[in-house]
């Protein structure tokens, strides 16, 4: 059943770089002065293997679920909100239903487990694994089977965007305590102390999240263990099974069979990296289908982008998750591709080119 | 005739301040997590003296010119490429055009002055004041009554648009040898010298971006008394006949005008923040008006965007000019205005709201 996380990841064919670039070099503008707007046509050139990218078919899915640590009062909102925020994601109300509607990309809402289940909801379907996570300060969050359940969610959820030729996909999140468990995550992953990626999330004051850190790096030190596989080593899955979140687990699963597939993938902020980075210790190459679409105010964001070595498309001072930031640059993104197919070249237009 | 210079600067009403912050703390999202896109809405709101800010009638404009002191060898390209660029505009070939095209924004192209004048093309209105500046490395740029023309044809420009309701004005520039002039007056109005502020332009190599310094701080020495005024004090519009650009007086004229009408400003990146510049020097609360859209790649913008102490929402590395810049940043700018309008409160949504 969990064979597929041993699948190769799709190999990026590079022909079709050189070719992008000499086309971007006989468009009528001084070379390179779109700057980070020729990167992203160069880059769907080569996911697409083609001179022409567009995207047609871009998908946005939110994964929901509750986590057992927001009982150590890590969070600024009560636990209600994550079922509350599911329904206003399906009523249109909530920031990535509006970016949704107004770029006209379709928005899929998974229930991967909340405390409180909603009722039959519209966009939303049930892939329901318990009422929340286990609380990662006493025991660990998932059992075995919960985990890969819920990488499997993420990655059949992907199975069928590729059958339906999804182009792009936009990964979110929504979950109470979830940067919890993202900032224990990537401690863990980059042998770091909670302190140094440990932030206000939703907006908790300065105190509060003191003592965040201090639940996250006790959970951590309790922990030790449970991270490593019986030879001794860091093992990825098992820090997401034990202080990892069911959407967390389901965007890992999604990104890997994106990078599987060959399906690019906006990668939102804080906790979407951390999925980001959980996947490409899973698979390294995986980096390559991914492309990081903004930097957050959540300040362990930072750190995250640094061990990835990417830099984020924009930087809007957004901490709002739900894929908000990815989905908004799905915008500029689009526009780049339009400014490489329809662009003339300095032949085309008989424009004079560089004297030196 | 000149007299409308000294007309007041719409002044900005605060009261939608506290209603559009308001509104904000209301939506269901953590306090502050839409980042800059809360600003923005922010902004327009106060701009339109609404709660439910839209932009319905953008308009970009590119004033286009010729530089007399493109023959010091100061621009990689030849002074040709200013009006074969025109007939690319006009032919949807440009940046701009698609840009504008793909956000259908209507794109008005003004000829100021090239040295080969195009001929009739759609799309580009003749408002030629010579065939170009004169050679600013030996004599003043404009006459008096040339550097009047220019402002005076910006603020017509802007006058009709006023008079068509426009919402939004976005100015952008397109001439050989351009951000010479634009350094030399940002060097001037700064008081600093010109190899702080100098960089490639259109793609300059290290030696001949040397030449093009020791050129243009040579042509600021030659003209220090020019600048000042009868009462000896620097003069904005004197430094802009003496250095400046038919094109960049237009958008000082433009912007200044806009300020008047209260039209909000989307200035674009390096030449056109010169020509915010020269405007805040003109009319300080001029600035009340303008929205920084990106930081340019050429580094004298960042010292420009510090002397006026404002933070541009994108930074692309994009260095074209053309408003493209600025015209792209729309995308974003609508979607923030969209959040702010059609996002859920926490009480429509029935969301709770945070714990402390």
């Amino acid at each position: 059943m969990n064979e597929w996380l041993k699948k190769p990841v799709k190999s990026i064919t590079n022909s079709f770089h050189e070719l992008a670039v000499n086309h971007q070099s006989q468009l009528t503008k001084p070379p390179g002065s779109l700057g980070a707007l020729e990167d992203i046509a160069i880059k769907f050139s080569v996911w697409q293997e083609t001179l022409s990218p567009t995207i047609e078919n871009p998908m946005i899915a939110i994964f929901a679920a509750d986590h057992g640590i927001a009982n150590e009062n890590v969070s600024a909102f009560p636990q209600a909100v994550t079922t509350e925020m599911i329904r206003n994601f399906s009523n249109g109300g909530a920031a990535i239903s509006v970016i949704a509607e107004s770029m006209n990309i379709p928005l899929h809402i998974i229930d991967m487990g909340t405390v409180v289940e909603a009722e039959n909801l519209k966009g939303v379907i049930s892939k329901r694994i318990a009422a929340g996570t286990k609380n990662f300060a006493v025991e660990p969050a998932m059992t075995q089977k919960h985990c890969y359940q819920a990488l499997n969610t993420g990655a059949e959820f992907i199975k069928q965007a590729n059958i339906n030729s999804v182009d792009v996909f936009i990964g979110g999140e929504m979950g109470i305590a979830n940067t919890s468990s993202a900032t224990a995550i990537a401690s863990v992953l980059l042998n770091q102390s909670a302190s140094n990626l440990v932030g206000p999330g939703t907006g908790l004051n300065q105190s509060a999240v003191k003592n965040k850190s201090i639940i996250i790096q006790k959970a951590i030190d309790l922990h030790q263990k449970n991270f490593l596989n019986e030879t001794g080593e860091l093992d990825p899955i098992l820090v997401l099974q034990t202080v990892g979140g069911f959407e967390i687990a389901a965007l890992v699963g999604a990104y890997l069979a994106c990078a599987q597939h060959g399906i690019p993938i906006l990668v939102d902020g804080f906790i979407c990296s951390v999925a980001a980075l959980v996947t490409t210790h899973i698979a390294p190459n995986s980096k390559d289908w991914m492309f990081f679409s903004h930097e957050s105010a959540e300040p362990g964001h930072q750190i995250i982008l640094k061990s990835l070595n990417v830099k984020p498309l924009l930087s809007l001072n957004m901490r709002l998750g739900e894929a908000s930031g990815a989905a908004l640059s799905l915008a500029t993104i689009e526009l780049a591709l339009n400014l490489h197919n329809k662009m003339a070249t300095f032949e085309q237009a008989a424009v004079s080119n560089k004297t030196n």
